[in-house]
């Protein structure tokens, strides 16, 4: 795989989204009303935070006759020119975590559907859960079509997050690092991740991590792919780096087990053999496609 | 300029941070409790969120005498084993800004001082703007040793933002594309910037951002290193990109200008030629290094 190929994988919620995110109509108040007051214009109906499916594509509704703006994001123009919103409500559970639903409906929904609901679920989520000012503690309003939310008591704005986690393969003599988490399915190992703190480096995070959770130092990180990940609203940032050593001091409150794995056994467990040393990460996640990624380099390795 | 090299390159802010972060500690009460109780604690000392310096390093003093320590962060363990704390104020004014104070620190502070700046100036911040519930209005209190607030009323937990953005380099046939916004210093240009959304990969949003503000399409989006930058707290990606063509549509909301420029104008902007046809980003932006990876990159090129 090379890297400019990366764009063409079938990584879940990373396709481009088949809508034009129209960043000047949010700003712009004529046109925001504009949008809004479309005859034509659509809304994506959601099951809370869960998708909800018509055939490979999510599903649309016109915009009910007197719906309040105030109550949606605009979530850009889709490609006949319509614009797109969704309701903004703060009855939903927080969508903190990994949800059936969602790993369901990632096997149905066409690629760019798929990046179009991780994004609409992460802002939804965010609304639902920034009712108030944390400045000040007052009541917040849509604001920017969606975008942002503005305090009626201080002023402040506030913007939804989007939280930078590194992903990543430690890699020591044709080997690589593979752990579980309690909450895994069985036999389910993964590449390791963690949040990227204030202040650091995408290559310091990688590093602090790799540390951290398995005891290894690391040099070489290198950037591979990213993948939003709507959970509520990561960003994960993929990379491999070499291990210095392959002693393992595994922080077993984070992590399960660990332990190294070489191509053979990297590429059964892609394969999905009954023999394979571990059950690899399904194709929504980065991190299956960091094997695959490293295993290609390895095939063409001198 | 190899991938391999950049961390020693003196980008502001990206220096490994000389404390280790003791991320098990924070996670832990009786850890925690162990460290606001050595006697041999200190704390940085700032200025509001603006830095004091002591020679190459930031000033730090020992724990005051009944310090709350709830009032403080622990950033980590300085090499010689000691705690090290920073204070959390209410009373400080929002850091979202460029600071000139900083940008003076920021010639005399070691790299690793620099970094362990940014890095508390972010948390500080934070903290300063987050005493109440997003979720439900009501009072958050630290938590975590720092690193998380907790909600006194609905239990939420919040913790310290990370805010992605992409910063980059267009380039069309043997020239790169350089812009200002109407803030910057006379003559200065920089490469184009913007925060990653929810629903985005890094690469889609380096190509929503060029065409949003240059009306260019590009493929080929290749990572080249990252920095943190805390005003208030984002977190910068530079990457670099192939425009399908240079004819410019420039946002003139967003940017004054915008050309593109080759390799002797590059030279000669970042050697601070009087007749260069920009004046080069500082050595503290990563936009910087960008021009010296893309010069070093044409140098070698067959
Ligand atoms: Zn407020
Ligand atoms: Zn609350």
């Amino acid at each position: 795989m090379k890297m400019q190929d990366k764009n063409a994988l079938p990584i879940g919620f990373a396709a481009p989204a088949p809508i034009d995110r129209w960043d000047q109509t949010r700003a712009d108040p004529a046109l925001l009303a504009k949008a809004y007051a479309d005859p034509r214009a659509r809304r994506l109906v959601l099951d809370g935070l869960d998708p909800l499916l018509d055939g490979g594509r999510l599903v649309r509704e016109p915009m009910p006759a007197g719906a309040d703006p105030a109550a949606h994001i605009l979530l850009g123009r889709e490609s006949d020119g319509v614009p797109l919103f969704a309701e903004l409500r703060r009855d939903i559970p927080h969508g903190a975590t990994y949800a059936p639903r969602v790993w369901e409906a990632a096997t149905e929904l066409e690629p760019g559907e798929l990046a179009l609901y991780g994004g609409t679920r992460s802002l939804v989520d965010w609304h639902a859960r920034h009712g108030f000012c944390a400045v000040c503690g007052g009541a917040t309003v849509v604001a920017k079509g969606g975008w942002a939310r503005a305090c009626t008591a201080c002023a402040a704005e506030h913007f939804p997050r989007v939280d930078p986690v590194v992903i990543m393969l430690a890699e020591y003599e044709g080997r690589v690092l593979v752990a579980r988490q309690p909450r895994f399915p069985p036999r389910r190992y993964s590449a390791l991740a963690g949040f990227v703190e204030p202040g650091e480096t995408i290559e310091g995070a990688v590093a602090r991590e790799l540390f951290e959770e398995a005891g290894i130092r690391v040099r070489d990180v290198r950037y591979v792919m990213s993948q939003p990940w709507p959970f509520p609203s990561s960003l994960m940032i993929a990379c491999t780096a070499r291990a210095e050593d392959d002693r393992l001091t595994v922080d077993h409150t984070e992590l399960e087990d660990a332990f190294w794995v070489d191509a053979a056994g990297v590429r059964a467990a892609l394969d999905g053999e009954e023999d394979a040393p571990f059950v690899a990460p399904p194709s929504m996640a980065v991190a299956r496609w960091l094997l695959v990624h490293w295993l290609d380099g390895m095939a063409t390795r001198p």
